[in-house]
């Protein structure tokens, strides 16, 4: 029985909502201080404020002393690349050297490596690799994750890699969102043909990963020498007649129109952006668009960050991911990722906290499950080692979780 | 009975040498490829290569079997500030939201408000808050640690500092090596006398720390507004006289000529080194001066990075710390020590395990018995879960590391 009681949390940080929260909204984490919350069969039953009585017979049980801590939902991340074969810590090596991004393409760097590596993998290693990743993030207080196919850039193994991920949504306490992405790169048997690659992603993968029900999203890299604006439409218009949610790299390395596209097609989320316009700016947030900025991507390439202050001051709903990948963000860290988001994109610790539970959470498609603590919610919580939030980013890149509750089983402690 | 085998590491990164290595040297690991370590009693008994038979009976030592996993010396952290009252988090809010230095003083905020705590806090919370901050740095791989005093201003809390760190040497399995650091701020009651506070540090407080054997270094912050050049070469000297090896608070903030003085005092390492001029940088690499960089501190500030690239290229000995405090750098994090030293200061991953190896050994006087995998040093050695050391600054801020050994003790699995 997944029944849990944590009692008198320091602070019980509900970010408490159904859906996104723009602009001003994401200042407002709705904390209740000296709170109680009760799950009962996996589902969070109550929230209590100090002092109210417990309207329900708790013996049997689990029971945490939250006294001195904060609890939290669990954070949802909703922008992983977790399922590759391989690593690129000699590419990295070679970055750290100044070689060049061409002179590493060269000598079979880049997305090309990875690719190779993730067709030869078999599927139970790349089960397990992607594992480990999930352990990780779960032991950084990240509940759900979204994650993505396309490293495998033909059928086989774009299929093999959302395989691993429903397998691994089955077998680990991690909820997983699978992305289908099959136009991430043109693989060297298409280039020059990118037009046709995107007709088989559309008339072959698309009807096929809907028959199997492998995926939820699809999404694209709409990019200056990747896929163009009318390719993304294109294939995102065809995702969306399957059934298919819509997501949509834009704007990552040149200023070129995906936050627009994004707007005029109603995309669930738009990742990455910045290079955001701010006509692009004002068309997510008159669309309802989530803007998913991974601001690790930028660190670890040493990019400026995206201009998430603007985006809440023009009202947008901002949200926050990882970037989880072998090459540009090879780090699922949590810790690291609210450090940036408040010293260096000026966001508020409160402002950072929304982003990475009910917003990211609407990024994927579950702000009606996950992403505060809500009665009828999913007992998905996180206690912190201290008495308040504003420790995660105050305590730069450190792991501030003791506690990780998934449906309201203790699964870190 | 401390005795244990560690076989087969896919890397033996032995860091061999028992000094601080200089410019060059620096990226010379002395790897060993699928090598085997044993420690008896506590202290390395062999570093064996791949074929090599097992010289000694190892029946009855504890067995690790390392393959596909990199055997590293423990990391050296030389240069934190661990023990303190209080936390900052709410003046990291204000900051965040661009509150000014001056306004947040106002309020209480900056040093004055540790000093205010630490010397509220009794030794016992110091000591318990202290000890979290020791089993965090653990879990990262950090198996020695400097620690300095520096936020009591009085003599009391200078002591009750200096006990704290001496009782967790006693009781954590972490090493502290500690420094007395009197002259780390002015105090308000001693505001405007800044030459009779260093007479204080110099008359009252070096002899009763002496006496008491309670640190082995001391320290002094040398910075416009703080302590003069002519006053931290009265204190050091003093220090010196006293039986103290000497270290430096240089340079941070402007160009002081603190890493100059160091040189011209040849003290044991000069710290922070933001603003250090060509020609500091030259005297500290010719006066066999460790120059310790602390870019966690950079980073929570957004300053600019320390020339670590331009030290190592003029022949310095340079070394990594987190100057893990409440204010300017509340972090221990030493997978995002890597990182940003690699990524923002291009040092290659090769040099940044030296900083934070041998060579920060060197920094605390210790490079004859910690720091690398040589014969005779004490068994401090941790095992990533990855089999090449360049995971650490690749798998950004992620810890890297599965177990930590201690004097031969498996104290973190």
């Amino acid at each position: 029985m997944n029944n849990i009681i944590i009692k008198n949390a320091a602070q019980v940080v509900t970010c408490s909502g159904f859906e996104g929260k723009r602009g001003a909204e994401m200042s407002n984490l709705h904390v209740i201080e000296n709170g109680t919350v009760i799950v009962t069969d996996g589902i969070i039953s109550h929230v209590l404020k100090k002092g109210e009585a417990i309207p329900i017979d708790v013996s049997g049980y689990k029971e945490i002393d939250a006294t001195g801590k904060a609890l939290l939902p669990g954070f949802v991340d909703p922008h992983t690349h977790f399922v590759f074969g391989g690593h690129r810590e000699e590419e990295f090596s070679w970055r750290m050297r100044g070689d060049s991004y061409m002179s590493i393409m060269e000598r079979g760097g880049g997305i090309v490596n990875t690719t190779k590596a993730t067709r030869e993998a078999s599927e139970e290693e790349l089960y397990n690799s992607a594992k480990r990743r999930l352990d990780d993030m779960l032991e950084l207080g990240i509940t759900t994750v979204e994650g993505k196919s396309g490293y495998g850039l033909d059928k086989d193994t774009e299929m093999k890699q959302l395989r691993v991920m429903r397998k691994l949504n089955e077998d680990h306490p991690m909820d997983i969102v699978s992305t289908f992405m099959g136009p991430h790169a043109t693989p060297a048997e298409w280039k020059g043909r990118e037009d046709e690659f995107i007709d088989f992603n559309i008339n072959e993968m698309l009807p096929l990963v809907a028959k199997e029900k492998l995926a939820e999203c699809a999404d694209i890299f709409c990019e200056e020498n990747v896929f163009t604006i009318e390719q993304s439409r294109r294939f995102l218009t065809a995702a969306r007649e399957h059934g298919f949610l819509l997501k949509l790299h834009a704007d990552e390395i040149v200023q070129f129109g995906g936050a627009e596209l994004a707007g005029e097609l109603k995309v669930l989320s738009a990742d990455h952006l910045l290079q955001a316009s701010d006509e692009g700016i004002k068309a997510m947030a008159d669309n309802g668009v989530v803007a998913t900025l991974l601001p690790l991507t930028a660190f670890s390439l040493k990019e400026e960050y995206a201009r998430g202050r603007d985006m809440i001051d023009a009202n947008c709903i901002v949200a926050l991911a990882t970037d989880l990948n072998p090459g540009s963000s090879h780090t699922a860290s949590a810790p690291l990722l609210f450090a940036i988001a408040c010293i260096y994109m000026n966001l508020s610790p409160e402002e950072a906290v929304t982003a990475y539970t009910i917003n990211s959470a609407a990024a994927v498609n579950r702000a009606d499950t996950v992403g505060s603590i809500d009665v009828g919610k999913q007992g998905d919580m996180i206690l912190l080692k201290y008495p308040s939030y504003k420790f995660l980013p105050y305590y730069v890149g450190m792991n501030c979780v003791e506690t990780v509750i998934k449906k309201g089983l203790v699964v870190k402690s």
